[in-house]
């Protein structure tokens, strides 16, 4: 078996640059912490099946979203989180800069139960 | 359903300050992030279907472990993750002031497959 090794975070984020493209940092069982540098506005989207949490290493996320029948909004930053419940609908806008953890089942697609779009992709193994 | 509201890291850690007692900081499925603040050793313990990670957010772990049949040990500090694979024996050493956050099934305990013992504590919500 291969000897344990330590994750860099830093390392990590400094070794890509696309945006809203998430990258799978490491596993545990069938969950997964991924990190993804984020900027601007995402697609409104919800996981019928999957609750998803969201922490911010740098920058900042308002996190808009749908719950009875009414628009909400919630900004978080630097070492804050977010729980994100199955089933509500969520829009990320995220300032310049924004480094994301998230930690979630492993294959939970990026868009959610929406029809596979151009802003969905699979992440990938960092 | 209740709104969404942020989590600070900082506060929940200002919120307690026993040792090796795991606090559920929030939930994502059957999964959970707790935090947990540690000084000194812990006792060696796997946990057979079940991996975990460790984050080290403030201080410094060495985690000793078993493998090959051989002890080994990876050291790592704030802003570093380590994976321990499900059936690694595991023993971490901490620093003095180390502030942790752990991804890992909600219900794991915190001493593996050993029987309860002294070292054993469920999680309780923060």
């Amino acid at each position: 078996m291969e000897r344990l090794s330590k994750i860099s975070l830093s390392e990590k984020f400094a070794s890509f640059d696309d945006r809203w493209a998430p990258k799978i940092l490491t596993t545990v069982d069938d969950f997964a912490i991924k990190i993804v540098k984020l900027e601007g506005e995402f697609v409104g989207h919800s996981h019928a099946e999957a609750d998803e949490v969201f922490f911010v290493i740098a920058g900042g996320i308002r996190m808009r979203y749908r719950m009875d029948e009414a628009e909400h909004e919630v900004a978080f930053g630097p070492g804050e989180l977010l729980r994100v419940p199955r089933g509500v609908e969520h829009m990320p806008v995220a300032e310049a800069g924004t480094e994301l953890l998230l930690f979630e089942r492993s294959d939970l697609p990026n868009t959610g139960d929406l029809e596979a779009n151009e802003r969905t992709v699979a992440p990938v193994r960092i």
